[in-house]
This record gives C-alpha cells, sequence and structure tokens, in this order.
C-alpha cells in the first residue's frame, strides 16, 4: 500500500501508477509524471532515488516518454519497481520529508498535461469482429459481412500522427467531399454530415525494430509499453466516397484523441483473461500465440450535448471482445520488416460487444441511421455528433478494492470551418 | 554563371543548387549541403555569408532541413539568393578565398548523405491517370477502369514514415500473406513473389497549417518546399489479399526510397507547363486552380540484375503526366482541418504515359504477369524483381545547355528474411 490515500473508485490506485507528461504553471518544462490519487508526482523531483542510469537515460531532461519507452523491459521493472518502493508506505523517502513531498506531489487539477510521446507513426487496425461484422453487415448484407481476409490477419491501415491530440481538444467538424443523396454520383463540398466516434485503445510501442527484420510473437510483449484511451473520430460520409480502393484518408486524418496517463503492461496484467486459441480458422504459424489472453478493461463513452447537464453514456464495452491482440497486430505490422520505433502508437480498432449498447461507435448504434440512439433521460438523441457535443471515454480494470484506471479521453465538437 | 565548372549534363548545375544533408569522415555530423556539379557545399562553413537570422533559424545545429523547410517563403528565397550569390563568378567571397574554397567545398565522392528532413508524415497519392486507367483495367476491365471518386479527389492514403530510407539503403524482400494461386481462399505464408518498384516523386511540405485550419488553393504553392525522386516499393501478392477495406499495409509498409538532394520549386520554376484547366468534371471549387501547371521532368527507372554488366532503362516517363498537381494534393490533404509539418513527405502515386515504354512500375510493364519485360541486350527478362536487383530511377528537367536533375534514387532488393 502507498502512503498516499487513494479513493477506491479512483482510476490511478497504487497499483496503476500511470505514466504521463505534465507541466505546472511555476515550471511550464514538460517532463514525466506519475499519477497516484488525486495527486502527480513529478519524477524529476525525486530522481535521486532512482539509479543513475535511468536518470540519464530515461528521465532527465525528457519531454516525452519516448526514451522511457525506447529503454525496454528491464529499464520499464527497473523505473516501476522504484516508483513502487518510493510510493510505499514502508519507505520513509519521501513519506517523512515533508519537503520532498510538498515539491514532488502536485495536485492533479494543477497540471497540464501533454502528449506522453512524440509519435513517429500511428496505425489503426479494425480488430474487433462484432464491429467489423456489423459494419460489414450494414453495407454488405449478412452473408458478407466479414471480408475474406479479416480472420486470418489483423487488417489495419496507417494512420495520420500529426493530428493525434490530447484529452481535451476540442476537434473541428471536418469538411470534404460528400455524396449528397444515396443515389447521387456527383459529390458536393461541405461539412461532413455523419460525425462519428470509434472507442479504441491504443498501445505504445517500446524499444521496435530494425528495418528489414521482425518482430517475432516470442518477443512482442517486451515491446508493448503500455495503453491509452483513444477516440479515433471518422467522417462516415466522406469516408463512404473516398476510400474506394485505398482506404480511408480525409474520413479519418482530421483528429485522434488520446488520454494523457500511459497504463503499463505490468499494471493491467492482473486483469488478463486466457483465451482458447483461435482454430476456426487458425492463424499462419507466426501469428499463434502459445498463451493467448485478452484484458479485462471496462470501457465507456458518453455524450454531453450543449444542452445537457450531464454526461450520458452510449457505450458500455470491454477490450475483451478484441479479436486479434495486440502483440498479434505488433507482429503482424513488422512481419515485412517494417521497422516500428519507440512511441508508435498502433490503435485496435473500435471496440464493440455482441449487445446493443456495447456498440463502439454511433454508426454501428443508429445502425447506419435507422435508429434513434437516446441520449439517457436528457430527452436528447442521436445518430451522429451535433456540433458542441462532448465525447467523453473512460475505461478501468476493476480489482479487489482498487481499480486500475485510463482517466478521461474527451473532446468537444467545434462547428465547421466557414469556407 | 558560377566560378565552378558545371558539365552540361550533370544534374546539379547552378541553375538547380539542391539542398541535402551530408557529413564526411572528417566531421561526422549531419548538415546543410548544396550540390553543384562534382561538388557539395558545406552551408555551415560559409554561414558568415548568410543573414544572421538564417544562420540562426535554419542552418546552425540543424541536422535536417526541417527548420529551413518550416520558415517559409522569405527565408527559402533569402537562403538561395544568398547561395547564388556566394557560388557567381562575378563574387569574389568564396571565389578568391582559397582557404575558405578548402574547406567548404567537399568532392561529392566524400560525402555520407543522410535523410534531408525528419518525415513525421509521409502520404502518397495515386494521381497519374495513366497508371490508375493502367490497373483498373487489370482488375476491373475497361468499362470500369477509374473508381467514380478518382476524377473528383486526389485518391490518396497515409503511408509509413519510419521506412523512408535514403537512395542506397538495401531493401529487403518482405514476407507476408499471400493467396498461393488464383482460386486459393486460403492465405500461405512466404517472401513476396511480385516486387514491384513504382517511380514516384514526393515532395516535402513548408510551413504546414495548424490542426482544424485548411491550406488554400492560394497559399498552396508557398507550402511546398521542393521534390525528390522516390521509390513506393510494393509487394503486389501481399496488397492483392489485404487490401480489402482498408487499403495497402503490409504491402507498402517495408520501405520507401527517395533520392538524397532536394530541389526546389525555384529551380523547377522555368520548367512549368501551363495546362488548360480541367472541365470533365471540373473540379469542386476548392481544388480548381486559377493558374493550372505541371512540371516537364524526365523521369527513367533503370534494372541491374546481379548478372548485368549496366543498369537497363526500363521506364522513360515524364512527371508531366500526374492529373492532379502537387497543390491540388496538398490542398485536399488539408481540406479536413489535417495539420500538415515542415518535412511531410507527399508522394506522387506512380507516374506514367500514355505508351508502353512510359509504364511506371512492373505491374503495368509485364501487364499483370501475361508479359515479359526485355532488360536491354542484357539477355535478362523480368515480370518482378529478382533478389540482387538493383532499381535505379533518375530525373532531370532540361534547360538550354544545363540541368536541374536529382541525382540517383536507388535500392537493392535483399533476399527475403529466413523464417
Ligand atoms: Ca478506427
Ligand atoms: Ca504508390
Ligand atoms: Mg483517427
Ligand atoms: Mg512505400
Ligand atoms: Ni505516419
Amino acid at each position: 500500500m502507498s502512503f498516499i490515500e487513494v479513493a477506491e473508485d479512483s482510476d490511478f490506485s497504487y497499483q496503476n501508477l500511470p505514466y504521463g507528461i505534465f507541466s505546472t504553471l511555476s515550471n511550464p518544462t514538460p517532463r514525466i509524471g506519475v499519477a497516484i490519487g488525486d495527486w502527480v508526482l513529478d519524477v524529476t523531483a525525486v530522481k535521486h532515488l532512482f539509479s543513475p542510469e535511468l536518470v540519464e537515460k530515461c528521465i532527465d531532461g525528457q519531454t516525452t516518454l519516448n526514451a522511457l519507452m525506447g529503454a525496454g523491459r528491464p529499464a520499464w521493472t527497473e523505473f516501476r519497481n522504484t516508483l513502487k518502493k518510493i510510493l510505499s508506505k514502508d519507505d520513509p523517502s519521501l513519506q517523512n520529508n515533508a519537503g520532498l513531498r510538498a515539491s514532488a506531489l502536485i495536485a492533479a487539477n494543477e497540471v497540464t498535461m501533454h502528449l506522453p510521446a512524440q509519435i513517429g507513426d500511428y496505425t489503426d487496425f479494425y480488430s474487433s469482429r462484432n464491429h467489423a461484422t456489423n459494419v460489414g453487415t450494414m453495407f454488405r448484407g449478412k452473408d458478407n459481412a466479414l471480408q475474406p481476409n479479416w480472420l486470418h490477419l489483423p487488417v489495419g491501415y496507417h494512420g495520420r500522427a500529426s493530428s493525434v491530440v490530447l484529452s481535451g481538444t476540442p476537434v473541428r467538424r471536418p469538411s470534404g467531399q460528400i455524396l449528397p443523396s444515396p443515389t447521387a454520383t456527383t459529390p458536393v463540398f461541405g461539412p461532413c454530415r455523419l460525425l462519428d466516434y470509434e472507442l479504441e485503445m491504443g498501445f505504445f510501442v517500446g524499444p521496435g525494430n530494425k528495418f528489414g527484420e521482425s518482430i517475432k510473437m516470442e518477443d512482442a510483449a517486451d515491446q508493448i509499453f503500455g495503453m491509452v484511451l483513444m477516440n479515433d473520430w471518422s467522417a462516415r460520409d466522406i469516408q463512404k466516397w473516398e476510400y474506394v480502393p485505398l482506404g480511408p484518408f480525409n474520413a479519418k486524418n482530421f483528429g485522434t484523441t488520446i488520454s494523457p496517463w500511459v497504463v503499463t503492461m505490468d499494471a493491467l496484467a492482473p486483469f488478463r483473461l486466457p483465451l482458447e486459441p483461435k482454430t476456426d480458422p487458425e492463424p499462419l504459424p507466426y501469428l499463434v500465440e502459445k498463451d493467448s489472453y485478452q484484458f479485462d478493461i471496462k470501457l465507456f463513452t458518453a455524450i454531453q450535448g450543449e444542452n445537457m447537464t450531464k454526461p450520458e453514456v452510449v457505450t458500455s464495452s470491454n477490450f475483451k471482445y478484441m479479436y486479434w491482440s495486440p502483440r498479434q497486430q505488433l507482429v503482424h505490422h513488422s512481419v515485412t520488416g517494417c521497422n516500428m520505433r519507440p512511441g508508435d502508437l498502433l490503435g485496435s480498432g473500435t471496440i464493440s460487444g455482441t449487445e446493443p449498447h456495447e456498440f463502439g461507435c454511433l454508426l454501428e448504434l443508429c445502425w447506419k441511421g435507422t435508429k434513434e440512439v437516446k441520449l439517457g433521460e436528457s430527452g436528447e438523441i442521436r445518430k451522429f455528433l451535433k456540433d458542441g457535443d462532448d465525447v467523453i471515454m473512460t475505461g478501468y480494470a476493476q480489482g479487489m478494492g482498487y481499480r486500475v484506471g485510463f482517466g478521461k479521453c474527451t473532446g468537444k465538437v467545434l462547428p465547421a470551418q466557414q469556407v
């Protein structure tokens, strides 16, 4: 246990200790912090309690987590163990040093968060079977819902790294080419009419691999640093017109929002759910995991419209519904010799469960516009997002009396640019 | 004219002055260089001849061209004008200073080149009508060759920035999932059998735009810094199986090669070819250029197999065949508010002309495997690339007695990884 009190329903328990990049009014230099309860531990303020090697390599002067991500598993273990010790109620070094506590522990509501990493490349997958089946059913009918390749490989596409933004950043409704009616063949230019969220999680890559060499399944776990919540904002009407044959482009590149705190795979390890290996079909050998597992992470999306007094949950899903695992995504991505770098972000794809309330985007919830989605008892309904809507994603793994949670991933929809 | 002699057929005339990043054995720090004839001018060695503002902002300590790219049009003009002056036969400062010449002018064969920019995001378009028509005809027949969206927008996809490598870097044949026969429905894992090059050009983005704001056509020319040759290596069999519905992924992410010298738009300006505005169909207003033009840049791809004594040209194309222009690509990319950053790389797409010898990739040259491509009089034939093949791209604009050329973009195919 920690000497810092943490509420049972706090996302940031002593068992969690997620990492982020923060600054304060009095010290605007971005630096590494650790969330615990309502506090942020300034790692640079307690760096004398870490090994000199770790300080030099991963802490001093670092304005992102890239160096720590790139340092690999032994450094990750040492970093976490040191934090566990510093924050333990059995350790006096911080607990009994009032001056150090005053400088190193900052109230969470007084920090400004920054992107946790410089993201060299961002890739988004499409790895929830329920989501792919729902979307496929809407557009091609039940019998052809899954494309022939879907059960053989984690389908994915390269995304836009520049427009990955931090939770809280408003996202402008994009404009682009859309077909004005289902029978139209000539596009018009205008604001997206079918703006959607996609409830996803993303993971950050560790040390990575050399150009021309691939990451093997047995090494993949040591290449995954930690996870965040992710909203892959999507313009459905732009997507429909543009995506053949090279995939989504403008429909996705106007913004992707991530939560600020990176939850490590060590913190998530207790929430592994062992899985039966896939057999129908069995994946090709390079994608076979000897120990298949997913993570039991409850995930929520709520919407708060401008005239609403509180957010209303529209999606309640779980990361365990993913068909392809993070390791399989990473191994597949690099199997060609594609070099992965520390800080690369890989998105899961929309995470949908089997029940309608578990669907991970409005396209599925409104079933392509054929149903209305009620926002709780607010009296408001949605098919797609309205200007002013706040989209709020949360998620946590539930332990016995504690949580390993992700905080919030939020973004408000701004009206389209005047053209 | 310059006091440095330049052969008529040199790519690097006084009219060109392309920028690159180089280092030397005696000074391994990457820094900005300018190619002229058989020489490289070390810009840091003559920095006292530039304005202090330019030195501080764009030259001192720069190991990439990103700062110069981000500095914008006035800085680009000043930088180029200063170089023109320094290298002019009418200016004594370098010409008449033997000591300075000895330290600032380095024989081109003594430098090591590096990537010209840190590439935040790389995007590849598909903007040659002949190429898209040829590929479409092969896969869907003549009547459905162009997809309905193709003439309305520059189709493109986000690529992988990490695996953009410099000319001369060997590229390993990727392995991945492929269908073993035209009728197969279950993939096998193995080395790509249909490895291809794509003859392209890429341009680097200038200052860029803010998240949520778009680049307007009238500002687009000031957002394009310069161009390079580009080989978008492609695994046709991997692509065929994976690309529905989210586009090419592993088929492209194993490597993209660019030439080291960035030729500025100022150097290319004399080679503009005015175009009739597009009318069939007319593009939507945001894509309309008041002054339509393309560039007359001759482009070549040659292959030298391991047993061949010299490269043999297989493609002779020209940048003028592009349907969508760089400005249209950039404006379309950012129209959603997608933020572009200095150093972003945008690829043209394969550049094919109308005649068979102008086709920009082997897929078209061998017409999906139905024809053999003769490598000159070497006696060798190809359908797709063999291990050991060197793929050599070159290109230049021809002036009166001088060239504005790009140097070489080369890469040798290494055998697949043993699995
Ligand atoms: Ca997505
Ligand atoms: Ca291409
Ligand atoms: Mg996105
Ligand atoms: Mg490529
Ligand atoms: Ni990228």
